[in-house]
Formats: structure tokens, sequence, C-alpha cells
């Protein structure tokens, strides 16, 4: 079961909106108010575990925010946690995968031994947009012999067409609150 | 209560050390395997919970390894939850604070309004090791009107003199395990 109405309405309403933010023209969402509150940060970690679908092994966060969920829903799940960091930032062996940015690309990696072979990996973000980097995690993922069939954000912008491309992967996506139009 | 000596051998033997990383000399030491193990995961966010002394009203988490563990203890002690941020990656209006690295400074950030004037923060990070982003932290939550009295780490490396160095700034730390010698 995932998040009701009278949830729904009480994560979004802990979510500030922030004008031209990283560049103009850019509403940024910003889940650090909903955190701030010790009653949105439950509302979100429940809402997210709640969404979940059947016994899960690892909980896939990607950095940075999605680190902010990962672990919680890791420990209410009886999961372990793996990090999805910027290439570089592991100490360990390393898998990679590349994405296309605006300009350019870049890079996310795993410790290579981070996944065993069919380990059930629940990926985890704070927010999806165009979906660039999630599809890079659930590819990453897959190479490292990951079953990755679902994910779970904090918020999802479905006029960018991320969580559609998701499913296109043959993920099952959910939200807890959404921003049309963004 | 803190964590006890079966509860310190059971999350050390599942922390990785790694050698040279990020540079020769350097005896990395990988909290990445202890969160990988769901026990692992549990023993660590307890152990920290079990060292908190009185109510606390946030827990701060700085970026990027702060953040795995921050919400979880919040989340355990019904308190929200502060990011501290590298310069530049929060949305909001911000007050920063420098500190000194081997070559040159850092800088970190908070919303300028995270924190109420008097509330009381728990500082979490996976490692304490010379102290100087720790120390930094706690000069930023002050400046933001918080009281900071204690602070949690994953891991002490004693021997580099952080965890002396915040005591000596007023705070309590506790550590679930240390690495002398480091």
């Amino acid at each position: 079961m995932g998040t009701d109405g009278v949830g729904r309405h009480e994560i979004a309403r802990r979510i500030r909106t922030i004008a031209d933010f990283p560049k103009p023209g850019i509403q940024f969402r910003d889940i650090t108010t909903l955190i701030l509150d010790p009653e949105g940060l439950r509302l979100a970690v429940d809402g997210m575990v709640g969404a979940v679908q059947g016994p899960i092994d690892l909980v896939a966060g990607i950095e940075a925010r999605g680190f902010v969920f990962a672990p919680a829903v890791a420990l209410a799940l009886g999961a372990g946690v793996v990090l999805i960091r910027k290439d570089g930032k592991l100490p360990g062996a390393t898998i990679a995968e590349d994405y296309a940015l605006e300009y350019g690309t870049d890079r996310i990696a795993i410790h290579a031994d981070a996944c065993t072979p069919g380990a059930r990996v629940l990926l985890v973000d704070d927010l999806i947009a165009t979906g660039g980097t999630a599809r890079a995690a659930v590819r990453l993922l897959r190479k490292a012999g990951a079953t990755v069939e679902q994910a779970c954000f904090a918020i999802d912008l479905p006029d960018l067409g991320g969580a559609d491309a998701l499913r296109a992967d043959g993920i099952t996506v959910s939200a807890l609150v959404a921003f049309p139009g963004h």
C-alpha cells in the first residue's frame, strides 16, 4: 500500500519550491524542508516502504539525496544498502555506467562486489525528472547481476518522462508526490 | 547506552579496509560493506541512537556519507534532519563556514532557516579523523543558533585527534568503533 491522498498532501505541502535553481527557468523541488520536519521524514519513509511489493534484498540509493532515503527504507525492509556514487568516490573495485547530460556525459559507479547475483534491488532517489541517472543506475545494477524491478522516488516530475522511460525498462515506479508541469 | 563489546566487534568486522585510497599511505575505512549487510546497518544505526543522551530536535548529517546515517537516526529519535552540504548544492538561502584542508580551504553550508534558535542538534558523520569538517559543522550550526552538544560517528581514528578537538569545543563524542594507529 502506498501513500494515500492525505499523506500525499502532507508530504507535498512540506516540499519547498525554489525558482531558478540551479539555473533560470528551473523550479527546484526542495526536499530539505520535508525531512527537516520529523513528521515529514516519517511520512516520506513510510510512503516509500509502503509502495514496495514483495521481498527486497538491497536498497540502492543514488548520491547524494538518494542516500537520505535509502538506508531508512532498507532498515524498515530488513534489507542492506548499496551506494551508487559519482565515479571515483568509492574506494574499492567498481563497475561504472555512463549517462548523457544536456552537455556531455556523467558516470556513476557501484562496488563490483556490492550485488550478489540475483539480489532483488529497490532503487531509491529523491526525484525523477528525465530519468537519465535512474536509468543508468538500473543498467549498472543489472550489469552487476542484480534483479531490479522496482524504484521509488519522493518526487516525480511526470512531464519530463523519466518515470515512463523507467517503466519501459521493466521497472515498477512509485513516487510519493508528482508535480505535473514542473 | 552505546554499543557493547559484542556489538563493536560485529560492526568492526564488517568495515573493510582498503589500502592507499584516496592516496598512497591512507588506509581507507570503508563503511559500504557495513551497510550492505542488513544486520550491520541495523547495528550501526542502533548504536548511534543508543549513544544519544536526552532529547534531540534535529540530526545534522554531513555530505555525503553522513546522509547515510542521519535520517535513520533521526527517525528513531523522532527528530528532523538537517543536510550539511558542500557550498553551492543547497537551493535556498544558506549560511556557510570554511575549514582548512591540507592544501587550501573548503566550505560547507546549511539552509539559513534550517535551525530554529536553540534547536538541540546531534551531528552525525561516518568517520572522524582530524575533525576539520566536523568542527566546521559545529561552528556552522552554532552560528545558525542551534545548541550542539553531541556528535556521533561510525568510526573514530583517535590518533588523528579530531574527537579530542571536538570535545574541547564542548561536544560529547561517541563512535561505534575506533581504529587506533589508522
